[in-house]
């Protein structure tokens, strides 16, 4: 008897565009539905994991070469992949998680200019063939974005680039949800919360009546 | 005006060889023939890397996923790479690592069971066509090494390890050397530390005269 596998969702966007603030509003929807679910993160999710981001987030006098940060990255996500995401998928729980490889794409791949071809590669090894079900991108201008980011405590290593970097990244992302619109669910976070949360619904709607 | 690129040297071999006790010879002999050098060691050799290290030898309730381990080993290889041992090559200076890349091999593909092409293509990322001038590599039964190691403190994540996976280690290490005879140079670590380092002596003379 082959149980039925859960739905790997993730949360993506730059600085202050809502993947924290509707990373509630996703679990309590689940809840509402009665899905057996984990929320969880990247980088982080293991306590392993979790000392990684601590390393990539924090300011530190030394420049960090970019190919040592992504494979930090890919570091956590072997880890999280195959110490939570996976058994809980197979357990058939659904999976929330606040980013996710394309993060990666947007961020050391679109900020930081690393090769996309490096970045599939190490995809394909650690991750196989498992890709997120859905990718919730929430879009917003980075200016907007960053103006939100900046309530919420100090700056970390990302956080503290410049205006350009975060250009970049919301291209990136932007690419890769036009190149394979079926996973991707782009929602214009400069709306009121309101207005966000409604699509968001609208999205895992469409996404629990899939076969 | 073209400056002379430093030597690459290496100092491999299982726990309790002798790494860190003929690190020491290695350098006096650097003095003592007017060599600008520097010495460092890996997993670590920058304030990340040794976080990095850090993190890799804590043991741990967690267990670590084996390509986890890996990136993070490679994470570290590249920002020593690129912030200390390609600058120093580069001004001259001649570099003695404890440990680089064999070890990996030795120890994430050989002990682990890590496939030897995705190592490869690992080290092809990070270190272009960079590979040690000469590896001396201290080869000992690991019965008598882990017994040595023994006395020099709590055993960490690695010297955690069964018996077994230290005679896989030394033979990845024994075939690395097999396949690649002029680059590597096996010293039977069993001996008394004075034949050691004669031995040690001899090939950096050798290494010295080289064009
Ligand atoms: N649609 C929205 N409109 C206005 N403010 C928002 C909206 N979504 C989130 N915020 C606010 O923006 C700030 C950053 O949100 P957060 O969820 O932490 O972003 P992220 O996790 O994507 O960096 C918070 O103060 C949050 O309340
Ligand atoms: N040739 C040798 N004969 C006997 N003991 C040795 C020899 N080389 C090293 N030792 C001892 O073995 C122990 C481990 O050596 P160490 O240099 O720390 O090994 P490694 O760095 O390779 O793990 C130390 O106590 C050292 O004094
Ligand atoms: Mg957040
Ligand atoms: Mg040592």
């Amino acid at each position: 008897m082959q149980e039925k596998r859960g739905r790997f969702i993730t949360l993506e966007g730059g600085e202050g565009v809502g993947k924290s603030t509707n990373l509630n509003f996703v679990t309590q929807w689940f809840e509402s539905r009665g899905i057996d679910f984990i929320q969880t993160r990247e980088p982080g999710g293991t306590p392993l994991a979790e000392q990684l981001r601590e390393l990539l987030l924090q300011k530190r006098d030394e420049s960090v070469d970019p190919t040592a940060e992504l494979l930090m990255v890919f570091a956590a996500r072997a880890q999280h992949l195959n110490r939570v995401i996976r058994p809980a998928l197979a357990a058939g729980q659904w999976v929330i998680c606040d980013r996710f490889t394309d993060a990666t794409y947007a961020y050391q791949g679109g900020g930081r200019g690393l090769d996309k071809s490096l970045i599939a590669q190490l995809e394909q090894t650690v991750q196989g063939d498992l890709r997120p079900d859905c990718v919730l991108l929430l879009d917003l201008d980075p200016e907007v974005g960053l103006q939100r980011a900046a309530n919420t405590g100090e700056a970390d290593r990302f956080e503290s680039e410049q205006l350009a970097f975060f250009h970049k990244v919301r291209e990136a992302y932007r690419a890769r949800a036009d190149a394979d619109p079926a996973r991707y669910a782009v929602i214009d976070a400069s709306q009121g919360l309101a207005a966000v949360q409604d699509q968001l619904a609208a999205e895992l709607d469409r996404l629990v009546v899939q076969p």
